[in-house]
């Protein structure tokens, strides 16, 4: 998954459709910044004998796992998604037996029509709302991913389905702090408030210059690492769970679905 | 079942395992008032084999079917209910392939271990919420149970659930509508927001003072009848949808939990 986000301008214009249209022929970018104002989803499909331990699995884990919608086996598109689920997502990873097996641009081959396709909400809906209040989103001043950590912190089970806390992290000034958990808690169904604010180490974080997915981003002096939870979760669950077969989308590779962020807005 | 809420203070002031006990051991009662500051829940409890199907339907409906928990096949308490799910709520309707078949205050004898229970988010929650800030509850003034009324609106589809959206109704001052969005917005686990408010006709309402459930309150010249997703449209659903046995709630004699309101706030 070559570079950073493609930061032009233009992308930050381009409607969902056109923006999928661009990853179908081929593109691949991290989605960051892409068709503002619109929603960007995460996504897990699994088989339809897993899919009720799955969909309590979100219900139990809603901050990390706030599921936007839910493509019914044998459907490729749905309410908030115009398009095909196995192709318009800019990089997929496929686990088989929870080993990371593929990563490609194309699922189709892949697919099966007994696959539940969950759209899962992605903390990039509030990172607007975070850099209108003038709060910084370090990921996007470098123009890298944001960085992801696997946690001690355990989800609550659900049948088959188990699996660790995945948190994001943005660093900030300590004066901003209130700022973010305020702006952010109004969006519940994409993760909402913070999980963790300060010391890395309560988490099970021994190095935050060592992400388990995405990039490093600089920590300045005086700056506090704040946490949300993580729509890669439903990742860090499949490869512990092990189910036959999942699909997911490659970390900070998100689904640009046609919901509008204000749409989750409380 | 027979009278209004029992409205004296003290049951404002039982704790959730006080009040439980009363209604396992016969009392009979509509909830509205009770151990205030505690999260009341609506019961739907289903064979494992539409278990995956109805928290799809909750997912896909999450103003009228907003869980707040799901107890295991097998398991008849859990994280929200230190009780019996069976005997610790006043009132029950068993409905055997969509009718209603029972009425009773201890469905023991109907339980069967691969029945799922799903407990879904009352209004009763944010009506605390509303008298503080000065807005009427009629129901809760007259002493009766609040109005319910099935619509014409239809549900989203899941798998073999479907059927319409059920309303609450409370009626106000026009000058207080505004409060009343404002207030119960910030509550979106428990029916959040109205979904309506103004016109009965436009939900297929022909009567408001004949109410599907519950019993009818006085709306005053000038008053607006304003409508929010109501817990009770899961025992509409089974009605249309005829599952081989449900389990629910008497519609106002609600399950009495552990879980505070305050953590629904959003």
């Amino acid at each position: 998954m070559g570079g950073g986000p493609v930061t032009d301008v233009s992308n930050a214009d381009r409607t969902p459709a056109e923006a999928r249209a661009l990853f179908r022929d081929g593109l691949v970018t991290p989605t960051a910044g892409w068709s503002a104002g619109w929603t960007q989803a995460n996504l897990l499909a699994l088989p339809r004998d897993l899919a009720y331990d799955f969909l309590l699995f979100t219900q139990r884990n809603p901050k990390p796992c706030p599921v936007l919608d839910v493509l019914d086996a044998g459907q490729v598109s749905g309410p908030i998604l115009d398009g095909d689920i196995r192709t318009d997502i800019p990089a997929y990873r496929v686990y088989v037996d929870g080993e990371l097996t593929d990563e490609t641009t194309d699922v189709t081959s892949w697919w099966r029509d007994d696959l539940v396709a969950f759209l899962i909400g992605c903390s990039f809906t509030f990172e607007a709302a975070l850099l209108e209040q003038g709060v910084p989103v370090r990921h996007v001043e470098q123009g890298v991913n944001v960085p992801m950590y696997r946690t001690t912190r355990r989800c609550r089970d659900a049948g088959a389905i188990t699996g660790p806390l995945v948190v994001s992290m943005r660093p900030m000034p300590a004066t901003q702090v209130a700022d973010a958990v305020r702006v952010t808690s109004r969006y519940p169904a994409v993760h909402g408030a913070p999980v963790h604010v300060g010391d890395p180490a309560d988490l099970g974080i021994a190095d935050l210059a060592r992400p388990d997915y995405g990039d490093p981003v600089e920590v300045r002096p005086g700056e506090v690492p704040v946490f949300w939870a993580c729509g890669v979760t439903p990742q860090a669950a499949v490869v512990e769970s092990r189910p036959s077969l999942a699909i997911a989308h490659a970390p900070g590779h998100m689904l640009v679905t046609d919901a509008r962020d204000s749409s989750y807005l409380v």
